[in-house]
């Protein structure tokens, strides 16, 4: 057998994880299954790839990361970007209406990885969902106190949950006049505030996208309001924001998803912030997004110098409602409503291990815990 | 947003298995991991793709059902064919030349799919592997110890262990004239013994492989053997096997290695045959694979007409010694022996599914116990 002149000692670049350490690798996966559990979710597995087309059109201007199969003669696949579409295609095959389902498997991305902040090209997705009829609200609040559950559990230190609505976003794009065409592109511009300046951040909406200044003056308003229940209260009484339906829609739900957090007292750490937009495409109400807000060595300080493609602090957990995605793939278009949360391991396990690292913490592989040696050879003989 | 026109319910074909019964499979997991961690093991991740180089040349004649990732810019990629080139890879990477490890992962091959027998174009392995320098054949021997560890506690019924070795197999060739060039080709159609006839096995030898009908009459009077250390010391003395220095060698640690299985008392179900050989080319010594030999309703019946593919009876483990593959990866050609075993977690499911089905046994795929249920709605707001 000979070598293989130029595969000496490669890896693909930034491919995941190689080796976390396995006792807290075994407590996160615990601590999250076991609050799947608890909420009553069962767990499905989904391929690894998908056919091609099942992925198209879902996820914006990200679709560019998805990492196509060769044609090798027989159907043109992808490997998975996330589990939120294999899932909902999973539940129009099998006409699954209602289910809660937990997933935790890989997800693979064509990204430049920044592996100090846990970002990879192949990376664990923990996911959580429910599908199905439920009254307004109350699948939407439990994903969030899922958030709230784990991310406490977890001892990350402390952190915030974001939470807007697709319609909220789309309403207050209509009143500020973005054309009806731009508003998925604008919101991609406006998903980029938690890396970018508002000033960054408004030059591309009028400079690239070719929104009017004025437009992008009136979003910026909106955008750096954030507040509770009382703030969409406040929006439900704004002049320019109660003339759009959708909106109204938005914010009274939003109303009604904090009533619930309040019985749940998960308030203090979730709040309404109009500037959270995320970038897929499916999603169509609630949206949110956990961040972490003491920075571990992990994160680059929020002062002065930005880190690693200027982002200062790891997003851990997003997710949202979208009710459109089943119908996508059912051949009737019978739509199931559906919300989820997917939480982002690879970060949590940095932080985590630098934490275990810093208090000096012994860390072992094995579970071994007796060792029978000998002083001579053919041991096993002798023991017989 | 509009559907994909003809996306509708599709999924790559047998891409593998989507529910297995919960807790059918937390049993098995269980079951393997816990026999892997009793001897010793941690486990490691590795990428699921791997530079497409990696993989080039170590696998013989199906080297042809590997995945390759489309070039997209960047690397070419491949999907990982099993766990041991990639731990290999690893190894030599890291400069790693003592572990025990375990991985339980998918794998991914270009397959005509079986669906019913449990063989999936996507599926899991669980791998345990030695690396380092032991006395002869103690970590081959633990490696069969946890095949039938293993096999036992899982209930699957009746199971053989089949043990070749590749230098027996090579001295074997060797002494019945077959060309050195020929010895790979040869093997592998060796291989087949175990789906087809020795009729057809010698008819492709002859009229595909340009064998001469001597040398395949010889070589049809060794694949016939079967036995234990008795058959390994007769030939031992064959007049012809003992011309060949590495059958020698090979017999030699046959021997040895029987003498640990009968200290570990697994003799009873282990069984030395010499038609074993095994399609990967990466083999350097010991060679095993486990089948079992109670056909439940997942195979065809060893009667009249064949099942799928005309395989009869189903191998649910398999490995062997490969003491050159971490050298290939190394730019120094520093070796690293080790030997492993990889169990077909499918099949086990296919089986133990079946046997669940038959007993009636109740399936439940949540954990919850208890549920709370109103009368009217708010439910929420009441409890508070």
């Amino acid at each position: 057998m000979k070598a293989n002149s130029s595969s000496h000692l490669r890896q693909p670049r930034a491919p995941g994880i190689i080796t976390p350490n396995r006792w807290l690798s075994e407590r996160v996966f615990n601590t999250i299954i076991g609050c799947f559990k608890r909420h009553g979710a069962e767990t499905i597995d989904t391929p690894v790839f998908e056919i091609k087309e099942t992925l198209t059109g879902k996820y914006g201007e990200d679709s560019k990361l998805i990492y196509d199969l060769k044609d090798q003669g027989g159907e043109l696949l992808s490997l998975r970007y996330d589990l939120t579409v294999p899932f909902a295609r999973y539940l129009a095959m099998n006409k699954i209406s209602n289910i809660k389902r937990y997933h935790i498997a890989k997800v693979y991305r064509r990204d430049n990885p920044a592996m100090t902040r846990g970002r990879y090209r192949e990376f664990y997705q923990c996911d959580f969902d429910i599908a199905g009829q439920y009254d307004p609200m109350i699948p939407d609040a439990e994903c969030l106190k899922i958030v709230h559950e784990i991310l406490s559990e977890l001892e990350l230190g402390d952190f915030r949950i974001k939470v807007n609505d697709r319609r909220i976003l789309d309403g207050m794009f209509a009143v500020c006049g973005v054309p009806d065409k731009k508003f998925r592109t604008i919101c991609s511009t406006v998903d980029k505030l938690d890396k970018m300046s508002w000033e960054d951040v408004r030059s591309e909406m009028v400079k690239e996208k070719g929104l009017s200044e004025e437009a992008a003056d009136q979003i910026g308003q909106y955008v750096s309001m954030q507040g509770g229940k009382d703030l969409a209260e406040r929006l439900l009484q704004d002049a320019k924001m109660s003339q759009s339906k959708q909106a109204c829609a938005g914010l009274t739900d939003m109303k009604q998803l904090f009533s619930y957090l309040e019985l749940f007292q998960v308030t203090d750490k979730v709040v309404f912030d109009l500037s959270l937009a995320r970038g897929l495409d499916y999603y169509t109400g609630v949206i949110y997004e956990a961040i972490l807000t003491q920075n571990g060595p992990v994160s680059a300080p929020e002062t002065g110098e930005k880190g690693e493609e200027g982002v200062s602090v790891g997003s851990v957990a997003g997710g949202g409602r979208y009710d459109g995605l089943v119908g996508m793939f059912d051949p009737k278009g019978r739509k199931v409503p559906c919300v989820g949360v997917s939480i982002g391991i690879e970060r949590v396990f940095s932080i985590l291990e630098q934490k275990a690292e810093a208090s000096a913490e012994k860390v072992r592989t094995t579970e071994t815990q007796v060792m029978v040696a000998s002083a001579q050879k053919n041991i096993l003989l002798i023991f017989n």
